[in-house]
């Protein structure tokens, strides 16, 4: 299917019933998605892409509203994509504040959408991707993709996202600890939200504390990741916020980091897209499909390891042994 | 590399070095550990697999110490894996209360173990699965797995275990909220730990009323899920959570259901191990690696999509075009 001119069109234009549209083809996995995306790519690459993530209660869709209206008030135009993480028993979004988020805007020229993240390989879905794609050619100034949990969804959004802002919030307490160390090396921005709260002041510290153990702010030549205090809801602390998104994209810009970052994301993308299709490939090849319910009572029966199992399934695949015997991701690759 | 003979005889004595040891292979992809457990994998399938997760600051390792006292009170042998949220940054684990945990216990008879997820394919890496396997043949009634976090990897841990237990607490709150839906499907057991403090008895009520909207308490002839209080920090709630244990292995065991868990959860395993290697062998195969920089380059020019770079790299490795439009992880099949 070729997606019509007159699609492609009202896309160029930032027209939202038909970024809402091609949103639907992507989020469908209408074959006409590929093509319309094709179609327009060339026209991707202009907008500032910007991560929110955070533990579940910290704020970040009223962050994300407050951030918006500030764009919008600068006559910038926004699109956001809010990733629910999915449930992998219902196949359905988990909704949280996106009723109210959307509820805040009135705004026609904010583009709202939720998506569920799938849980695909790479963790922040492919259909994530292609969104915001279509947002950066619907001529977007600016996407902010916020996404929910601590996993490892979270910590993929820095593939994604030239300006990561990790959101944080006093009472998570113990859990934000947890969490810490890994939110400590994706975040360019930290915002301490709800701070008129008891304990907001000690978790800024502790974050100024943890990033100078972590010698990263700064690192030579780097970026003094900025830690912000702030309280979302009564718009407090959001011009700050906005002020570090433009100083941390002046400093990608001027450092050439901002280059090395989208090969990299590109490289990432590429190679998810690969490595789930040829998953799907094996599968529906019916070959294997039909064998590993064999190889399965044997596993069962304890006569063959799932490692044996495995290595016999991707035998008959390849029509050659597999090259490597140690399972596992292999570590992104950069050209750097 | 043969594992000696003496490692194996050890492993199935149930001897602590041994056990530390095969882990060790196992961590490091040593070649030998495939062969061991290979040669241990008939001695597997007799002990009970106990799942535990929740948020960040619930008190799951402590909660973990508490029932593993009252396991080996009643003279039963307990393997401990504690899987913590890798960085994927460092590469290493983020440590919560592993170390808080592992001294709580001097008893020689509880194997304790803390292990990286890695975030490779399917969550619970497969490095995890194989320290189970190993404790299992090493004869440990009961192997506890504990995760942390709130992501793909904590729904995943039912894909390992017989039983799971899901142990929130009061104050996660908001929280809680945005994460109780996924969390309500993989439950057996749930408890609320730190029942001491306000508001346990409004989040147990809650997760009731949850359970029951679900439909899920009790399905006809199902297993209706006990909620329960517990303080664990002061032994309270234990033997009811040790109970209710023993009873949901009853009623797996009568409905045959052990039987269907175990099978799609090896059907899983052994997709795993088959896409994650082949994904490996892909880009070892020298071919695509050496030319995803190109396509990349061609990505970063606007002058090709993702897409489009990952079908001709997928052709190439296939010597055909791949079966499949429409990326996207297969679903789970189950022969049930």
């Amino acid at each position: 299917m070729k997606a019509s001119r007159h699609l492609i069109k009202d896309l160029l234009d930032g027209k939202t019933p038909a970024i809402a549209r091609a949103i639907t083809l992507i989020e469908n996995e209408d074959p006409g998605a590929e093509t319309l995306l094709e179609q327009v790519f060339a026209k991707t690459g202009n907008a500032h892409r910007i991560g929110i993530t955070g533990p579940p209660g910290a704020g970040k869709s009223t962050l994300v509203a407050e951030l918006a209206k500030l764009l919008r008030a600068k006559n910038k135009t926004v699109g956001i994509i809010a990733v629910d993480p999915t449930s992998p028993f219902t196949g359905g979004a988990l909704l949280g504040d996106r009723i109210r988020m959307v509820d805040c805007f009135t705004d026609p020229d904010v583009f709202i959408r939720s998506m569920a993240s799938r849980g695909g390989l790479g963790g922040l879905a492919c259909a994530t991707q292609d969104a915001v794609d279509i947002l950066d050619a619907a001529r977007k100034d600016y996407i902010i993709v916020e996404t929910v949990g601590v996993g490892q969804e979270e910590l993929d959004i820095v593939n994604v996202a030239d300006t990561t802002i990790v959101v944080l919030y006093p009472e998570a307490g113990d859990g934000v600890q947890a969490m810490k160390a890994g939110l400590m090396e994706i975040a360019d921005i930290f915002a301490v939200n709800k701070s008129d709260r008891d304990g907001a002041d000690r978790l800024a510290d502790e974050i100024r504390v943890m990033l100078t153990m972590g010698r990263r702010n700064p690192p030579e030549g780097g970026w003094a990741v900025p830690v912000i205090q702030a309280t979302a809801i009564q718009g407090r602390g959001m011009d700050e916020i906005a002020g570090e998104i433009e100083n941390h994209l002046g400093f990608l810009k001027g450092s050439k980091l901002l280059d090395s970052k989208r090969r990299n994301a590109a490289n990432l993308r590429v190679r998810t897209i690969v490595e789930s299709r040829l998953a799907a490939d094996l599968w529906k090849s019916g070959r294997a499909h039909t064998h590993i319910d064999e190889h399965v009572n044997r596993i069962l029966d304890r006569k063959e390891t799932p490692h044996e199992a495995a290595r016999k399934i991707l035998e008959e695949f390849l029509g050659r042994p597999p090259d490597i015997d140690c399972p596992g991701k292999p570590d992104i690759i950069t050209n750097e």
